[in-house]
């Protein structure tokens, strides 16, 4: 969704050597975002790489405990002390989490089961910078299974779990990690992290890329050791290609962002369910006879449009791109600029990932009560720089949502003010987030197990081998049965009985 | 659907170089497949490269005229005698049908219109071979008002409406074809198009592959003049994949099959009412309630899956891909192996692409009155050979309709014997037709005007540009609007404002 | 749908006597409809007492035999001459037909089985006025396997399919019916039914009213033994109810219209289907992304909403009830006056039940192409006579199509001149006649052994225990296993373990 | 949904009189259930008698305020001591909500402009006992426009919200209630409403027929004065029919609980969104490929049932009612008693009305991880009591979330105690309350200006006219517009142009 001018090898082998050109390269990786934007880029990331702040965070100790982690004497039960979270006590709490995460991770359950007889990660030392949840624990705990060391930072200062944080700690892994980090604590964590006496990490897996940049930064040497990236977002993909054009990068990576499972299921799939949620749960609002536009009809549009519609709302759509928008009309919506509807609708949701689609006068055009929010990629969509002027009044009715009052009474109901309504205001599934865990940890073993030659210095999709193996690996969640080619179809098709089933430019 | 060991070159700029190479290439091109081979091939092409059988046709001649058209002497109004049809006189009804079928086309109206400045095909000498239908005279007239020169053969004995040919040939176009055509005829009118006196082709349009391989056997000296082929089969494009890979192909080759827009239509949208719409004809059935499994969970099984499911059926799915599971899983259906509920099923309906899916100890084991149908690219998927034996009595109860009954009474009920169900048993509504005919004239348009060197002698994806700028043409129908992007929004994203919008591996 | 000012009373025994009083009763029963009014009338009788013409009708002979049946000599292989079809040489045909049926109408062939032991109906002496097809006859031999005589003539003069009637003739059915009777034709075979030497009807099936008609008129003094009238059409009873009201019923009658079943499975369910079926059979139109505006938001309204808008076509509603037009809203249609939208729907529909719902001047405004069809209960919705006028010209394209043409050459598309669309194009499924034939035979049983005093010389609905009966019959088509109530749970809800399970104002 | 052998007298005029014969009336109107049984017999007083819960409850205060409100020296601003509240300084807060409701309550505000002229209910006294939340407090501010005077106790003593219930109070409104009354506050508050020194009622609103109840015990000579009763829930209304059945019921009684726009709303509608609301709010679950077995097909389990196929569930559907069976074939889903699928579902889900659905057998039965919840309209369809046992565990994770585990570590989910899903777990959204606020206050109007002797002692239905009223009054909401018919139509039709348009038995 993001970029257009990019130039794709795909090479005959299973890997992808993708090679990406990007039309705006203003931003160089080392000239750092400021405070302000590298944090409402980190918050910008998209689906992939977000967290479920799930309703577990409430119980999250409100304690006024003002001291900060770093200035605290830490100890787990067994004595270690190579760890730095909010409060080790909160262990128990956090394990409860993990165990309910468990559940609902029948994939890296079943790597676990499979791992115990080889360990395919023995020798990994494995340097990680991920929201700190229960589910990453669930996925660092498969890696540890599967025989791998890690040390791990949050790559957001606000989404960690405090309990999980100590549940983690407490079972030996060096967390650095809590909720409410400063930017220093942050770049702080992170170099804990990877400035070790007797230990180098030889695997990277990041989410947003400040990791993997920090390393580029302080100890460029550390890359000779290291066998590959694993990078999950959007951003991070993004630099990841941004060097590989520059030619700077030196060691393979996997772009996990863009796989088959991980994009339907982080977007059609996702948000078909989280649009109804985070609505619900911000304005009680009934769904059926109220008359929404949605703008842009990617797939995350396509999932909103499709719960709308299920739910009894009159869908209207816009879109740029000419194909989306002849999906969107075979699929029942009808075509239209925004300003045509833009008097009578009652939801406006934004999905393109563009910016100001949602502009001041459009805003000022909405009529009484009109509920604006977004599920696109970044908080750009909507315009509420521009609602922040003296003729208007914002009033906070409740968490995540703002009444904007125009000076006639009107009022809109702005939801997250602006930011991914999915992830401010609704609950990502673990089932989702069980499909990125594994798709990481799978890239993790080819790109570690992987012979010399096989991925150059240069950003690879996931072999689409590995993609059907996630997809397998969930399939029992469903009680669902494949069928098994015979030898005599596998030859009539020309395929392998074990796949890649489809190719590469199958778009599913 | 077909091919897996495939690699793809794209690159940067607007066409797409793609090097595919296949699996199962033991059928060299240049073995002519036997006569029946042949037409049961060419019978099975897909959903592609087929025509409407449109319910028009019921009112062709069942005069018992049995002179062949090639003894006959035949002129139009205005003198000419280069055509030959089966009944000049029936021009006006198929002039009717034109100009019904033009209603429905406005891509390739709007085409007309734009051209009456310039002509993109002036100079152009097509010789095309495609099925005989009103929409495949709407892009014929099209070519022609585009500054084209054609001349026209059929590409399946049975598929040319002989109303249609009458019209074209009155109106000066040089067209050999009639339904019922032999064998022998097939070459003879093939030939009549390309071997002429002072006229030699410059640009092919192909269906199927028959009339480049006669130019390859016959004229290959031609293909010095000739600028690229324009192919819209599954099956066609298959051989030119073959020639290419052989270093044989020694034009430029347009693969139209696999854009965007035709591949959603043909198989997407399109089944989704043609399922409903030959199960209907053929049997009369209720769906409610009904328990149907379908084989396969591609665009064509999603289709299916969805109409059935709309109209109160319940739904059970097969699948040998796990992703294409997991999609099946997640839109609501239950994957099963065939066996789990072959018992249960009151319809089967088969979207593999595979052979043998049905098999005769599944015809076994179905209950009384079972239907089974084949909605995938052959009739290859149900093994209806395996119920030619003694024991089972065929009994034909309407056209297109048999009921096979064992011995025990048991009847099940075969559509179009395990042939396409869409095809035989229903139509393809001018719509998706229209989407096919603008695709190819905008092909043969970017072929016949690509400047020195943009093309090599190799097979490309129609650019997305293109396969964006047919779905645009396609937008007034549905009186939908696009939106614009702005400056600062083309900007930030990194794309042209004209589009293309999407990086190739966009999954739509 | 029909009338408003109706009295119920509904008694606490099993039936439900019902006087209605309806508004406009200027039409006597006595003063007999002109031949051609009755006509309209009769094929304006909704839904539910009308025949599927299926495609079976099609190889109805064509021959030239135009001696009318009543002058030929007939036989049937057993040597009885008292019956008047076609040609009794079609019987074989006729009976492969009624087969056929036999295995979608799985409730009356229950029936037959229960009453291996009992005969319910021995006794009982039935003269018949209906649609004379392959369900018809299903009903019939069931009628006759209770231990019914019966006697049949046909309720419309050119619904009888002719080999049905000479395969019911071949079994020894006294059936007076062919198709294209004469007026003089249509009342003589009911005379033949009714006026026997040594016979004398006990129970009357009717439908339309015309043999209950020409008994009054004829025979009244036949009422003494007649124990009871079933009538299936809304016209006739409407008819009935007049009757009633007058005070000149002198026997029960039961109303089968109106049942639950038979409501939904004629209305909502039958028309989800028959929309799509009957739009695809004239049109070969593509729904997907087309708008459609349907007028009336009934069961029938309901219906074609649900299956366009899951087809992909954007739907609008009108509506005249407050209630119905709330349903709309919450089912996501936008609630429109049909003005609002005439100018840019694809296809109007009428479902009201209304008459001059769609005007001439709403037709002037219509876009080219526009697809103006009735699905509602007569011909009266659209005023088709408006367009008889000489400016605009009609050119009949297929079967059941005409295209109207404007002097500037705009073109509307009507279907079945405004008759019912899915009677006309489309095929009733022998699933819903099913539920139809077994509401009516669980109807003349009830009557016939109901005890002295249950019924009076009144109209009743069937008795919702019946109807729940007639429900329970049709799932084990569906494999469907109703639960048991046990004891403590009847006790708890005030049940009887056997149903009824509702009260009588339920709406389903 | 909960009686059987009813007696349904519907009279011409537009009042509907029902006397209705209850099956088991063991439950004499004046034994007082117990504390505890009538806590939960309050709790199960189905959607329409039930408050939202609206997320501004979150903000209630939390102060350790243990004083008993009787014990408080109360005055509102304007000096008035006539109400006794929680706190009379959270009014401001109370008005913010009161305002936010006004907005989605648009018939209500509707009434209040019409009544600027007449006031329809000048002179009325009204006692109302409701829940006492934002959208009551909008009704009674109507009331209160309309012209009557109101004093309000509360119907439950956990569900008032202090805020709305302090600005009433700060408006004037003698409000005697607070969140967490105990038993002897719930009747003291009562009798405040009723035992006023110089007012006596003389119109009721009740909901759940408590405040009837004690003025029957109490002041039995004040129904001299009363004009009539309007009961809100299912429980009320069954003790007023049994009264009525009893010949003690002295004054007419308005059963609004059965009214159309209210069934489907508190049922279908409604439930068709809380159910995901519910689900995702306690479990953050994902729906899409799970599979879900609902018991019971009335308007509650279709609204679930849709809900859930929409999201992708696979949903199978029990029923005692063959009726309701058939429905759920025919909409889709596969019919099965519970045993069939209990081992393989990931959620159960009741709707039935009926008692102990779910068992303990099938608890045990049921699949490590399933959700088992109540959407039925009472607290016994699941044998929650039955889990009550030693060697089950009970884990508390979340409020509203138990875990049930077995000794084999195997854990059910259950919701909500086995209480009301939508009530406990998600809110009903203020549109839903404006339909049965408005009925109320239409009821109140009819019920006070109705002429002498419409009604009688006894309990009547909401006259259709109004009920199509309420309706009409909702449709702006949707920028709905209605069309008239015209008086041709309308005579055609035979009614009246204002309605009613359906006779009383029609379903909708």
């Amino acid at each position: 969704m993001l970029s257009s001018k990019k130039k794709y090898i795909v090479n005959s082998s299973s890997g992808i050597k993708a090679q990406i050109q990007f039309a705006d390269q203003k931003q160089e990786f080392n000239k750092r975002p400021t405070k302000i934007g590298r944090r409402s880029l980190s918050r910008s990331i998209s689906q992939s790489s977000t967290d479920s702040y799930s309703s577990a965070a409430s119980y999250t100790d409100s304690s006024d405990d003002e001291t900060s982690p770093r200035d605290k004497q830490q100890k787990n039960s067994k004595g270690s002390s190579d760890f730095c979270v909010k409060n080790i006590k909160q262990a128990e709490f956090g394990r409860r989490e993990i165990e309910i995460a468990e559940q609902e991770m029948p994939a890296l359950m079943a790597l676990r089961k499979r791992a115990q007889g080889e360990k395919p990660l023995a020798g990994a030392k494995i340097v990680g910078c991920t929201h700190i949840t229960a589910q990453t624990a669930v996925l660092m705990e498969t890696l540890g299974a599967l025989g791998a060391q890690c040390r791990w930072a949050a790559c957001n200062i606000y989404s960690t779990l405090n309990e999980v944080a100590a549940a983690l700690a407490e079972s030996g892994f060096p967390v650095f990690a809590w909720k409410g980090e400063s930017e220093d604590d942050f770049w702080w964590c992170i170099d804990r992290c990877v400035n070790v006496e007797g230990w180098q990490p030889n695997m990277i897996l990041d989410d947003g890329g400040d990791l993997t940049h920090w390393i580029y930064k302080k100890y460029p040497n550390m890359f000779k050791k290291i066998k590959g990236i694993v990078e999950e977002s959007v951003t991070g993909v993004h630099r990841l290609y941004q060097l590989s054009k520059a030619g700077k990068l030196c060691v393979p990576a996997m772009n996990v962002n863009d796989s088959v499972t991980k994009q339907k299921f982080d977007n059609l799939y996702c948000c078909r369910e989280s649009i109804l949620d985070g609505l619900k749960r911000t304005t009680d609002m009934m769904f059926g006879g109220k008359q929404v536009v949605v703008c842009g009809y990617g797939e995350v549009g396509k999932g909103c449009c499709a719960a709308l519609k299920a739910m009894g709302s009159i869908v209207y759509v816009t879109e740029i791109d000419p194909i989306c928008a002849l999906q969107a009309c075979m699929d029942g919506f009808r075509l239209v600029k925004l300003n045509e509807v833009i008097r009578q609708v009652d939801i406006v949701i934004t999905c393109t990932g563009n910016k100001n689609v949602v502009t001041r006068e459009h805003l000022d055009r909405m009529k009484n009560s009109c509920i604006v929010c977004n599920m696109g990629h970044s908080n750009t969509e909507i315009d509420v720089a521009s609602l922040r002027t003296p003729e208007l009044t914002w009033e906070r009715v409740r968490s995540q949502v703002d009444h904007v009052i125009w000076p006639d009474g009107k009022r809109i109901v702005l939801l997250a003010e602006g930011r991914l309504l999915n992830l401010s205001c609704s609950t990502v599934p673990t089932f989702v987030l069980s499909i990125t865990a594994t798709t990481q940890a799978l890239a993790l073993i080819e790109l570690y197990n992987a012979p010399e030659g096989r991925y150059k210095q240069d950003v690879y999709l996931l072999p689409k081998k590995m993609d059907e193996y996630v997809a397998s690996l969930h399939l029992p969640t469903f009680d669902a049965h494949l069928t098994e080619l015979t030898d005599e179809q596998a030859k009539y098709l020309g395929l392998n009985k074990n796949g890649p089933f489809k190719p590469n430019y199958y778009r599913y």
